[in-house]
Parts: C-alpha cells; structure tokens; sequence
C-alpha cells in the first residue's frame, strides 16, 4: 500500500493541517484514522442533517468523503511548497449509503510532477456488516510557487 | 430547454416534493428557481461551514448541488411510481468555487425506461459576474415497483 | 479475484462467444487470455496503424481493450438469455500506450441484475518491463428478453 | 462556438498537420471537416471491421472519434511549440452506433496553461435521420518544452 516514497518528510504534518484546514471536514465530521505516504483512511459518523429521501447519506456528501481522501493521500507525496487542487473525479454509487459510519480509503496509482490520480472506496458500516458503497478515480494537481506561474 | 413531455402531469409537485423531503437539501441551504420538465435551477448561498482549506465551497457540496439538479430533471421525467438512484456521475472542476451565490443548471439528454441521462452545470456568482466553475455528466436510474419491473 | 457465482453454467461458452462475434477485436488483434466468473485478461499487439501522432497506440484503441475486457467480465456473470450494453466509462490515461503488447484485465466489482459496475487496467509491455498505462471504471447494463423486463 | 482567440495564429496547419499524424484516424476513416478556434467537427464513415456483436460501431471505436475531437479542438487554441496529451475522459453512450456515418463535434469548455477541458459529442446518421448516440468530456494537458520541466 506504501510504495511511495515522500518528497516532504514532514508529509504527515503537511497533510494532517491541510486536512484540518477545511471547514467542511469538521462539519461533516470527517476525520482521518490512517495516514500512509500516498494512502489514507478517512471516517465519518451518520448524520441525519445529511441524507437524502430514502434516509441514505446524500451522494454529495460520500463524494465529498471520497474526494478528500484522495486529495490528502495524493497531497501526502507533494514536495512541501505545493498547494493542491482537485481536477475532476467520477463517483460510482454500487449501493445505499445507509449505516452508522462510513469510512473512505484512497490510495495514489500514479504520483506526478503536475497530476496525481487516485483512487478510492467508500464503505458503510451498518448491522455488524461493512459493505462497499461507492468508489472514485479522481485527477489532482500540485500548484506549485513558480516565478512563470 | 423543454422539448421533454412529463409523463407524470403532477411532475412538479412530485418533484418538489421529492426534493423537499431531502434534509440534505435544507442544510446546505439549497432550493430550487425554476423547474420545467427535464430541466430544474438550484441556487445555494454561500456557506463558510463548507469550505475547503482555501475558502472555496469544498468539491463535494459543489457536486451534491450538481448531483441534485440532474436528480430533480431526471425525477420530472418519470412517471409517478417511480423512485429515483444515481447511478454514477463525473464532476470536472474548472474554477474555484468562490462567491456569494451559486446556481446549479441540470438539463436531460436523454431520458429512458430504466437510465436517464443528465448533464448540469454549476455557476459562481463573485464580485458582480457569474462564471462557470463546475460541469457533471450523470446518470439516473427509475425505481419501479417489483410488478412492472 | 473469482468470489462470483456465475448463473449461466455455460458462461464461459457464452462469453467467448460474445467476443468472437465483435469483428472490432479481430481488427484490432485482441484475444481471450485468461477468464473466470466476472474477470477477464486480454491481450493484443502492438500495430502501427493504431498509433497517434507520437507512435503510441491511440487512447480510443486502449480504451476499446479496456471496454471489452469489462464487458467480457460483466457478461460472464449474466443469465443465458442477456444482451450486454456498454452504459458509460471513464478512462484514465497514465502513461504513453508505448509497447509491443497490450494487456487489459477487468474485474466485476458488483455485479446486479439491471447494472453491472467493472475496473479494468491496461498495461503496456515495453522493454522487458509490464507497466500500468490506464484504468477504467465502467457500468455495463443487462438486456433481457421483454416478458421478464 | 469561437469565442477563443487563438495563441498560434497558424492553429489551423498546426492542428491539421497533428490530426494528419495519427496513423490510427486515417485506419478507422476520420476526418476533419470544420475547424474553428476550440471547435471542431469530425466524420468518419461505416465500417463492418469495427462493429461489435450487434452490428454497431464498437464503442472504443466511438470514442477514438470523439478524444480525438477533442483533442483537435483543444490543441487549435494552445502554443505554437506545445504538445498534446489526453489526461482523461468519459464516454457515455446513449443510443446504439448504428448508421452510415457519424459525426463528432468538440468545443472547449475551458482553455488554461497547462490544462484544458472539452466537451463532445457523437451523432450518427442513419435513415435520413441524424441522432446523438454519445457525450464525452474530456480533460487535455499541454506539454510544453520548458526549462525548467
């Protein structure tokens, strides 16, 4: 899972306070339980405040999980100078996001200078069980302090 | 924008009562301006609760905005039996999402028995302009009761 | 790789079947290499006449490989009497389709009645060395005969 | 559809000559037949040897038209010493590829330095009727020789 080697050897730090940086993360109650260079494991408790008609967990909001997951695992192995900002990514929804928590994992495929792809996985944990619900590829960039930039 | 016959005459009602009944919807503040069939408006204020780490409204509210409007525009379209799914979707972030105000435009492409198939897009309304700052490509699928399906 | 339970006992028949009647591969010089219950491998050369401008092999010929390696997977789960459909896929390009042979593999990460969702890599040989070059994800939809549907 | 403003004032040769490199669009029968500044339109004619099982166009085959679409028009607005790259795209196939031609129309949605981001879309033409039966979106990187790249 860990093949990657960091370009930051303070990666952790970096991209814990990325991370906590954003708001949304501590509204939706979404915290990181793992953290690997290039890997992470993010968690998040039911909220009713966040479901849709059925009483799953909005397609938004597992998206917004997932799409944190990968910006922090690919963030994980960006040289220290980098902010980064996500491209574009495609949520697949295999089944309901019904359960008392969720948790997303992402891991980088393939790190670059300029894009990052990730992937990731989104799984509930409803009645003992705990089930795949959605997954994501995602495309990230490293914005870089460049004098031509 | 229009050229799309509802087959449930009461589509309005339904769909606002579908969208209605989403509490994700009422936290994130997000309502709907104008609905025809197959294609529905979202507008959704400017929220610090949801940011990212630089201020911008986070990726996956963004696409919750987004995945909504395809879901209402799909829903007008169906008949009144059925339930609505996301099946999958795929957001391209073109701009940060920075302003006061953002609009969420869903139009179908093509509707079906089984698959509808939705594209929106996602406006920023900042310091007096409104630019486009996300697209979705999505697509949705109708819940029939067990008899007919 | 093969938790799945095929339902049609003669899946592997119907599946090779499937393929060969796709005049496409035989263009294209794509084979079965390996196949069980929702995973396939295929393989195909590397021809001049499929390259883009830099000699690599163009992305639509990759992603061809891809495509039916996930649909060969998701077929190989479906009853007897199914037609298989292509619904959507993203492709993801991550590096150069540079080699002298082409692997694709594809696995059925849910399959369903209505909708089958599938991942599938390509890998290029080149140089005495296999690498990753590209990744699908892709829904692919059962069509069965009318009474039932 | 032209609101782009060119930064090679020779794009048209630029992106003829690159479309014209492309081994593979000259096998599979595509060509240009309108160029503007981020648009373009392609055609490529029926072929039995890319069908698949129904007698429809393959739909990488499909898609091969459609990034290269893309591509075109994406490269019609970028440098002079620039190449060009496809990152990723999405295809969703809305109706089956069956008629005697088909048509692949491609517009920038975004231009930038590094990154562009198109849209398309696939018609086919079949019994005096034209009808879309594809979408794509698409993002597209430049690569540029640079110093310090």
């Amino acid at each position: 899972m860990s093949a990657f080697q960091p370009k930051n050897p303070d990666y952790r730090t970096a991209a814990t306070a990325m991370f906590a940086a954003q708001p949304a993360m501590g509204t939706l109650g979404i915290s990181i339980v793992d953290l690997a260079p290039g890997a992470v494991e993010l968690v998040m408790p039911h909220s009713a405040a966040f479901t849709q008609q059925n009483g799953f967990i909005h397609a938004g909001i597992i998206t917004a999980g997932l799409d944190n997951a990968c910006g922090v695992a690919a963030f994980s192995l960006m040289p220290r100078e980098a902010d980064i900002l996500t491209v574009e990514f495609k949520t697949t929804l295999l089944a309901p996001a019904r359960g008392g928590r969720f948790v997303f994992k992402a891991e980088v495929v393939k790190p670059g200078r300029t894009l990052t792809f990730c992937e990731a996985r989104a799984f509930a944990e409803h009645e003992g069980k705990t089930g795949l619900i959605a997954t994501m590829t995602a495309t990230l960039m490293a914005m870089l302090p460049r004098n031509a930039a």
